[in-house]
């Protein structure tokens, strides 16, 4: 299957700048991107092709969320403005316990189709139940990492579990379904489940998702339960001798910023939810000088309380001015780089993913530069960044499919998601 | 003209908890707000009634931008990541010399397409040429109070031309258009201009619209100047002798506050452009719990860069929470307060604007509650605060006159207004 993406605005994030061009897609892969009007009608010959005439329109790479919890929507809106234990303890994890197969499949879903109709074409999980999350995937088209979550209390059904669940699940839906191991976090894994953990990542060559150094609080309980900070805690466990995605990393100094680059772990930036929980704000900036890869995440959508992936990245760069005192910290184009490539980096996909170039994937979104607060397009990157909402997407292709069309969706039943989750939303408050 | 919204879920605002009801207009007032069938019966056998069938519908009072300069749309994303100075002095303030009338009309005019999309349907001004913005309030049926910027430079023309231009544009528009007198900040007004700028509002019982401590920077400067800071600096010379919106408020200590309460001066807050500026976070939860009137505004799309006031109000609670550590201050309905209730105490408005109720105008918005990200609906205030977006709003009544019907403008040409403000664009960049 061909596609064509005719006359729009390119932004690449291949470090070159934005342009006016064509973009030809072919099975999953992008095989032309172009500005010469011969070479598009070449292309264009096969009979087969889907044309979008995207005149008006600008294309990007899709954004990457490293870190989210899809069922979470469930609870958004459930419990707020709560002390972090108290509505954990009290509200979330309650719920959590009475979460069927079902409910968790819907809640995924209602978050996917909030992600995908606000551009986001691959999103990092960590969560529960394999299975729904598969058939979410398959169902929907979106691309996903579904890190299997580890805590003391199930280290070892996982560890029981985790070869069939590599062979029926690992790299399934065309490969857009893909499989982490998620220690969640200092607080709730032992040493003993932490190095079961690393053991399954090193057997099956897994990428590590895990939340690190959220809070000062968290710092306080791992001192003073292991003598080091919750870094250290995972230096001395192994567990940066994989590929690791830490979420948050608030609560970090500049020899712990070391110490992550030494190991190359990737960091998962939540601006929002650090601020909603009042968290602090990770030193981001810093982070970038010294070397660090940097993603964005949304974290789940009861602690953001939405999952557009706009919203977050210009959160992520306001707050750098803000905490720096410097307007000029984490420009524009920075941003949107940790939201693609920066995320593509974090899944060790920087070659396939995050780009708009001649060989990678296909996953890219269309964005309607009419609308007003996108106006008057004096410098698309900084339109996108400090204007743009996941509103403005109106095309959506992941992996060669055409999942949003015009704001439509081409597979996708939302009505009745919607529904489902509104059942299950009364069912769970009862 | 009557207008029936019916059976949607209404948030009221007036401290009555949201229900499920309509609501009756008849002119520019709210006549009927209820849960009786048979009140919408009898309402509804005027034949020249229009009926919106509002069944997954969200009604809530128009949003109340306390502080924008609505034209600055123009130059958004035409300079971003520098140091505020240097970005005024050497990016925007040539910009604003070629500014002709024409071009202050159609900025406004895309600023004002923009609010009523994303649900503000009054907004407060400051900038220059009355005319071209009376015009575009004309235009468009928005709400507007616009505050007549005095400086140094341009005081004594003020005064010249006062009298006509109060006897020609104050309460025109059907009163849509209102006059407030806007000494621009302390480091532009002079005694001098304060003075007469105080002169000016007691003649014509206009509010005072200024900016005021919006950085340290300014509080060294006019401490350097006069000898006490820039609040010490307004009180010495009258300025809150009158209803102030007193625009930024940043750097403020708890004397300050006590003294801004004092004299009843309302702030307007403007979360977004402050960390974009990195001026840093107006202490707004203690302000309230001080008795302080705190509304919101965007500041001029040149330093946010978009006037949706739902991200707005929302940067403004996780704003709040990170700087206080507690994820408990200033909660979702708190919020909402200030973007509709306290913006119209600060406009001397209570009475009339910011709330659904009996008796009130009929500036009203609605919300498509079936928007994913708002789902499922848990609780209405916490969607709207936490997850709601400017592109939600589907309707938009101001003055009981439709402006917005299904995200479609009635009376306003958009693509003509993108297409002048593109070519100014253009212009002004060469």
């Amino acid at each position: 299957m061909k596609i064509l993406i005719k006359n729009c605005i390119i932004v690449p994030m291949t470090g070159e700048d934005y342009f006016k061009g064509s973009i030809g897609i072919e099975d999953s892969k992008i095989v032309m991107v172009t500005k010469d009007e011969k070479e598009i009608d070449n292309f264009q010959i096969d009979e087969s092709i889907s044309v979008i005439d995207a005149d008006g329109k600008i294309a990007m790479p899709g954004l990457i969320n490293t870190h989210t919890h899809a069922s979470m929507t469930l609870m958004r809106g459930f419990s707020d403005d709560m002390q972090l234990m108290d509505w954990l303890v009290n509200k979330i994890w309650p719920i959590e316990a009475k979460l069927t197969e079902d409910d968790i499949y819907w809640g995924a879903k209602l978050s996917i189709i909030e992600m995908l109709k606000s551009g986001t074409t691959t999103y990092s999980d960590m969560y529960w139940n394999l299975k729904a999350n598969a058939k979410v995937v398959e169902d929907t088209g979106i691309r996903s990492y579904f890190g299997i979550t580890t805590m003391d209390a199930c280290i070892d059904n996982v560890c029981e579990n985790i070869d069939n669940n590599f062979k029926e699940y690992n790299n399934s839906c065309n490969g857009r379904f893909r499989l982490m191991i998620a220690p969640h976090a200092p607080y709730t894994c032992s040493p003993d489940t932490l190095t079961k953990s690393v053991d399954i990542a090193k057997k099956y060559s897994l990428i590590l998702h895990t939340h690190l150094s959220e809070t000062t609080g968290e710092i306080e309980d791992i001192k003073a339960k292991y003598g080091v900070n919750p870094i250290e805690y995972y230096e001395q466990n192994g567990v940066f001798e994989l590929p690791v995605i830490a979420a948050h990393c608030v609560a970090v100094s500049d020899d712990d910023i070391l110490k992550l680059k030494k190991y190359n772990v990737s960091v998962a930036h939540n601006p929002i939810s650090n601020m909603k929980l009042a968290s602090g704000v990770a030193p981001v900036a810093k982070m970038i000088e010294m070397g660090l890869n940097v993603s964005i995440g949304t974290d789940g959508a009861s602690s953001n309380n939405n999952l557009d992936m706009f919203e977050e990245l210009r959160t992520a760069t306001l707050l750098q001015k803000l905490i720096t005192s410097d307007p000029t910290a984490l420009k524009a184009y920075d941003a949107l780089y940790m939201a693609t490539v920066a995320g593509a980096k974090a899944l060790g996909r920087e070659d396939e993913l995050g780009q708009i170039k001649e060989g990678m994937i296909a996953d890219i979104i269309l964005i309607d530069s009419n609308e007003p607060h996108l106006n008057p397009l004096h410098n698309v990157i900084a339109s996108l960044v400090y204007s743009g909402k996941g509103s403005d997407v109106t095309d959506v292709i992941i992996d060669g499919n055409i999942l949003l069309r015009d704001r439509k969706f081409v597979n996708i039943d939302v009505k009745e998601c919607l529904e489902q989750v509104s059942n299950i939303a009364v069912r769970l408050r009862n």
